[in-house]
Order: C-alpha cells, then structure tokens, then sequence
C-alpha cells in the first residue's frame, strides 16, 4: 500500500493550540521549516493562496491609483541612519550585507526590514512641483526582521510577504483621507477573501511605528483569546520628506516638505486565517483563496474503474475552466485515504463520484468546513459550487466574527479588569488617562499591552482604571503576540 | 508653463547606441538608478509590464503542471559549499549576511544568487518515494549577483528579477522531454507578448551552467550586433541529487537518486526588448505587456474644452475596462507635450479627440511603433484597437526577426571568420571540432565566444575553422554581453 505517510494531525486545537498550529501547518504541507532558523518555506498551497490575496488586493489599489514599483532589496547603512526614530526601531533587527565575494564592502548594506529609506531617497530626486503628487507606489515583496524571540510561522518569521505602500501629498488632508481609503480595501479583503473581522483602531503613542504620527491597525482575537496586530496604516506628517529632503514647489511657487504614508498587509495574516478556520482534521481555506478549491475523487469498483473514471473525466473538464480544480485518481489509494489528504489540505470542496451517482445524474458534494454533504444534479455542478463558496465564505467570517465579539470584554475598574484576565483573557476594553506611564506599568503587571484605541468607542466610566485620572477615551488591553 | 522636464532623448540609436539605451530607460521613466551601485528602481512603467509577461508565463507554468513556492532568501554557507563546481560558478559574486543586529552570525549567510542549494535541501526531505515525483517547484523571485564589471540596467544589474523553475523526475527521459516544453513556452512568450525571436542552442561545455550537464538557451542579437543571452533551460542529470541526497524508492522498491532540471527567464528581457524596438523618441513597447496601452489625449481650444472633454470621458470609459487606458487631461501642457511624453513613455496607442473628430463622429489613432495615423468611427474603437496591437505585435516581431536573420553569417575559414568579423560583427556560425581548446583561444585572439551551438544547423564544411581538425557541428560565435 502507499498509504505510508502521516496524514493526520494528533494535537486538539482546543486543548494544545501551540502544536496544533504547529501540526496544521507542516503536516497539510502549507509551509515548512527551511534550513535558515526562523525562516519558512511557502509550498504551492500556501504560496498559490498567498497570489490569490495579492491579486485581489492589487486590483483594489490599482483602482485607487497606487502603482507597483520594485525597488532594491539592499540599503545603505547611511540611507537607515536618516530618520533616527526609525533607525532605532529597526536596526536591531536588521541583517547586514558586509562582504561580496572575497571583498569587504566599504560601507554595509542591509537586506530591508522596509523600504523607507531607499524608496525616499529616489522619491526625493523625483518630485520637484506640485504636480508631480499625489505619487503612490507599492511594492510586493519580502522583507527581513531577524527577531531573536522564538519564531513561529507566519505568526513570527524573520522573513515575510507583503505589500508595503508608500505615498506622497502635497497636504495632509489629502494623506489622512488616504487612510479611510486603504483601511477599508484592507477590511473588505480580509472579511471577503481571509473570512476575518478585525477591530480597527489608533496605536498609542508608545506602540506606534517607528517614525510615523499615527498609526492605524486592524487587530485580530486567535482562538487562544491573545490579540495580533493585522495590517495598518501609518501617517507620517512631515517626518520623513524632512529627514529625505522630499520638497516640492506648490502652487504659489513655494518650497514646502510634503506629507507622507505607508501602509502594509502581511502574511501574517495567514497565521491568523488558519488559526481561525482550522479544525483538529487540519486545514480549512476560504474558496476564493483556496489554492486548489475543489478535489474530485472517483469512487471506483474492481469492475467499473473506467466507467467511473471516464465520467469523473467529464466532470472535471467541464469545471476546470472555472475554479481551481484536481482530479484525484491515483491508483494504490483508498478513497478514505484520499478525503483525509484533501480534507487536511484544507480544500474547500470534495466531490466524490460512484457508480451509484453515475446512475442518478449527479454527484455528492462534500464542504470541508461544515463536513455537509449534499447530492447535486450534474447539470447544477457549476452553481451549486459557486453558491456553496458563497455560504462557506458567510459562514467563516460569521463565526470567526461572533469569536471575535465574544472575546471583548468592557471593563470600568482595575478589579474587573483583572479577573477578566484570569478568567477569560481575550480583549479588554478599559477607560484609560491616555499616559505611556500606565500603559508601561500595566503592561509589567499583567502582561497586557494596549493594542489600540479603537474607532468605535463603547459606552466607558471617565476615570483611568490604572490612575484613576481623568479618562477620555477606552483603549483595548490584551495579551499579544 | 509647466512644461519643465527633459521629456526627449539626444544620443541617436544609430550613432551611440549604450548612451541611447541609457537615456531611453531614464528619461522615459521606466527605471532609475537607486542609491545601491548596480541596483535600479523598476518604476510601474517597467514593474507593470514585468507584472504581464509573469501573469503569462505563470499561466503556461501552471498549464503544464508547475507549481509555485517560495524559498527563504538566504542561504546558509555549509549548503552553498555541497556541489563544487556550482559553488565556484557563483561564490566570486555571493554577497554575505555575516551581523544580525549587533550580533555576529556562527555562519555566514548568502543572499541568494540562485536558489538550487536552498530548494534541494527541502527536496531531499519532501522526496521518498516514486510517488512523490516529478516535483516542479518554480519561484518568482530576485537574486544577487555581485559582478564587478560595468553594470548597466538590464542586461547588468546585480539584482534582477526571474523565474527559477526546479524540477525533480526519477528519469533521465522525463527530465529531457521537459526541456522541449519550457523551452517553447519561453519561445512562445517572447514572441507573443515581447516580440522578440532568438536562436536556440545548446552551450558547450565552458559555457554550460554551473553544475549543469547540458544547458541550452535563446541567444538575442543587441542593436550593436553583440548577443545577449535570453532564458536557459539545465538538465543536471543526477550532480545536485547526489550532493544534496535527493533519492526516491523506484516502482521495484530500489533507492535512486532523482534527476534534476533548472530554468530561468529574467528582466535581461527587458534589456533586450527595449533595445531591439525602441527608437530616437523614445520606448517602444509591445501592446500586451505595456503597462499603459492606450493614452487618450483630448485637444481643446479655448472655448470647447468642456465639450471636448466630456466627449473624451465617455471614449474613455467606454474602453478602460478592456485596455490599460490614461485619460490625459492635464492643465497647462500642450497637446504636443502631451504627445512627446506618451511616445517616451512608449504608449503603443495614442488616441486624440479634437471638435473636428467629434462633429465627424470619430478619433484620431497614431500608432507609436510607425507613427501612422487612422481616423476611426467611434462606434468601431475597441474592434480597432485589437487589430492595431495586433498588427503591431506582428510587425514589431517580423522586423526584429529580419534584424536577427541579417545577423547571422555562415562561414567556413578562418579568413571569412576575421573578416566577417571586423566587416559585419553579428552572430558567425562555424564549423567547429567541439575542443575547449580552440574555444578559448578564439575568444582570447577575437573577443568572441560561442554563444550556442544551434539547434537548426547550417550547412557547413567538415574541418574546424581554427585547427583544421574534424568538425561535426556549426557553433555560433559573437561578441556577447
């Protein structure tokens, strides 16, 4: 037999969700753990998801007017040293390049933990007269963040994918608009293609980004009720076009630094997408983004394995046009073996194909999320799959958004907030005076850190639940990743 | 006014043909140098028409049952150093990651150069038995090469952008039969959507890739007559499997090492495809890959600007959803200004609207590649438009196919060879006895190499042009970059 593998995960989500994570990522053959420590291998079915969600976020910003560009992967260290906030933020992270060859090079160059600071360069010799902004470039890439805590993919890789987003406008109007903009792109692709909620809210002043004056993200709950921060949007006033030298001539012919953006979404995302839709049988991808959306499995006899084969045939070529679409018909497997394979592999729908469905006109459609079957006529296979994706697609974002809303907690006083800790972690959503003073001793106390100031503001007491100062706002309180 | 910018080019093709290519590339705004020697900016105009030959390519791939995968982009020193003589081909030009941070690295790590050493540690895992092969793991990716020469963008950059196909069998036969299916899906391409022919031929054995048993490749002729080598296909036979233990159990339960192959096309294309169509205006860009294909130009006077525009507006969306169309209705240029930049720029369509063309129910089409002008009746736009790009994907690959054709001279002396040489230059096909030897002292007395040994053999004599002895082939030989 050539049932030899693995082929099933044996820690349970709800009771080990570190190795079940681990499990449902290497054991599906999503990603791998490569030879470089903390760096991981994306194999088809995650790489192939991964084109899915660029695409559709491409076409998002391309309708927007942000263009591609690709800039070098290298930076010189004096370029990193411009804008020292950010130099702080990042150098302690960073990878040098030292040596080419046999050669010492006179200066280091560092693989990019982002591109600031090589795109401003360029940006600076570009624009010269209003006319010349709004300029919105993107890029699509991979960066390095050698981080020395333990790694974990997707969730802490040293390498990641992403887009990094870099704008420019002559008014910081223009900028915070673009926020609204790209914040709701990031929110529709999540919940219409990851099937993820998110709250979005403000950065405190202490966990903003490095040499931004806002930062916006959208924050994420994983089942073991810890937060992780999703993409975000960071406005930058005036900080970087003055440490680049980014001016431009204005309308009334007068010099002025102009305002700028970025905006990031990674495959971190991906940690959070298989944590919340997987199950203890392995995978579960959204169909839209699914690598391969449908497996068609023949379900043969001794005696018919070519009748069964030569209509499972006509199936197949009469969808492949439309979804993503395999036809499992390797021989020395059993058809039990083959659903477990696909079923961990997370592939969003099964049809499996008998004699006795040959005989009905139809075939029986199985949904790995929910593990309904159901029959269906072969002459309604193609809409039936569509209306099926659609459903999959609701009932994963609804689920995942009742999750999330069940795990935030409204807290008035210290006493509440710190039971809830004990007893249900998730987030806690608590009034706060606003100083890094309190946010700091919290986050030593309890391990919480603030993970933001969320747009929509529930109903909170005005007093501090750390201080007891006065108390403006409520921000959202949680263990993070 | 604000018609400010250089937006034309001085160097003529025919005269100064490396400042023209420079200038061509810069000043249309399809890349720039970047603040790393040897590195550029890929701007969308070139990012986007890179992103269209991927989406082409990408879809052939996927057709013939190529899968993508994404490797970690360092590589550990001890993997680099596993096959010899790949490891002396690449080593001169690895530039090292040696501090992360503050900290220095135990080993040293490559930026990758190619990915071979990283892609086959993880297949030497993955790969057991017959079962799991073949395995065709393809990446879109960039490397880093170090050279020390000369760099110019394109045909030279230390970073460049491509596609690493890496393909596992468990026979020889499989692994050759492969090599015919890229290899037409790379002549398919450059014909299709770059317009560009090339000779096929297999290297000899000092120009074979490192580590390689046979590489074959698409030689380009450059405007200057020199060759430029395009996409390469390797047959490694068993060197890589057996240094990085990639073995498999056969059908009869034996162990085998698996047999290997690697393929690559890169943005050396671009190189080529801007040199070989472009002209004293400026880009030319073949219609499918254009970032931009069509530019509307309106041309008011002073008192029917609204008419026009409006009237423009309408054309206008009336096609931006099949065509990648700019609607130029920028104040304070003139139309001629317009026209310039957009011929620069390499539009490969210019439509203009004036009072004239609407009262006639019609526009104006100027074509950049002849520069021919066709009025045409609104209600037949988007039916022009595809048999123009047509015309001039055709065109554009005729005349570059007649430019290579003119190229290639057939000799059989030596004296013919010199003088041919210093007469005509281009590709010199010669009977040659297949001796490194004579190989390489040609290239040290005359400067050239053989580029290839072609696939489609002339006629030719029986004696090598350089010692006399049996010649059973015709080799290629040029000036090569």
């Amino acid at each position: 037999m050539a049932e030899d593998k693995v082929l099933s995960i044996d820690a349970k989500k709800a009771e080990n969700f570190s190795e079940w994570y681990i499990q449902v990522l290497i054991r599906s053959g999503f990603v791998d753990y490569s030879e470089v420590s903390g760096c991981i291998v994306y194999k088809p079915l995650a790489y192939g998801a991964w084109q899915q969600v660029v695409e559709a976020i491409d076409k998002e910003f391309k309708s927007d007017g942000i263009e591609d560009s690709c800039f070098p992967m290298l930076i010189p260290e004096k370029l990193l040293k411009k804008e020292q906030t950010h130099l702080k933020g990042f150098t302690p992270e960073v990878a040098w390049v030292t040596h080419t060859g046999d050669t010492e090079l006179e200066e280091r160059l560092a693989v990019r933990p982002t591109s600031e600071t090589i795109m401003y360069a360029s940006y600076s010799k570009w624009i010269r007269s209003w006319r010349d902004l709004p300029l919105r470039y993107n890029q699509w890439n991979s960066v390095l963040r050698w981080e020395f805590k333990h790694s974990t993919p997707f969730l802490r890789s040293r390498e990641f994918l992403w887009n990094e987003g870099h704008s420019v406008f002559a008014t910081s109007e223009e900028a915070l608009k673009e926020r609204e903009r790209i914040i709701s792109i990031y929110m529709k692709v999540l919940k219409e293609y990851l099937a993820l909620p998110g709250i979005l809210g403000k950065k405190t002043e202490y966990e903003k980004f490095a040499g931004a004056v806002e930062t916006y993200s959208i924050e994420h709950i994983m089942p073991d009720g810890w937060s992780l921060q999703g993409p975000d949007h960071h406005y930058d006033g005036q900080n970087f076009s003055k440490a680049f030298d980014i001016k431009f001539l204005d309308k009334e012919g007068k010099q002025e630094y102009a305002f700028q953006t970025t905006y990031a979404l990674s495959t971190r995302e991906f940690g959070v997408m298989v944590a919340t839709h997987s199950d203890d049988k392995g995978l579960v991808i959204p169909p839209k983004i699914a690598y391969i959306q449908v497996v068609i499995v023949p379900i043969y006899k001794k005696d018919n394995q070519e009748a069964v084969n030569a209509h499972a045939v006509k199936i197949y070529e009469s969808i492949k046009g439309k979804f993503r679409v395999r036809f499992d018909d390797r021989e020395g497997y059993s058809p039990g073996f083959k659903f477990n394979e696909w079923e961990l592999k997370g592939v969003p729908l099964r049809i499996e194909i008998g004699e006795k469905d040959i005989a009905n006109d139809s075939v029986m459609f199985t949904r790995r999320d929910t593990g309904e079957k159901q029959a269906v006529k072969i002459s309604e296979i193609d809409g039936s799959i569509s209306k099926i994706f659609e459903m999959m697609q609701e009932d994963l974002y609804r689920k995942a958004d009742e999750f999330l809303r069940s795990h935030i907690h409204v807290v008035n006083t210290l006493d509440e907030f710190k039971s809830i800790l004990k007893e249900k972690g998730g987030i806690i959503s608590a009034p706060w005076c606003g100083n890094t003073e309190c946010e700091l001793k919290m986050k030593e106390e309890y391990g919480t850190k603030i993970i933001n100031i969320p747009v929509e503001q529930p109903k909170h007491a005005d007093k501090c639940i750390y201080c007891g100062k006065k108390a403006e706002i409520a921000a959202n309180f949680a263990k993070s990743y």
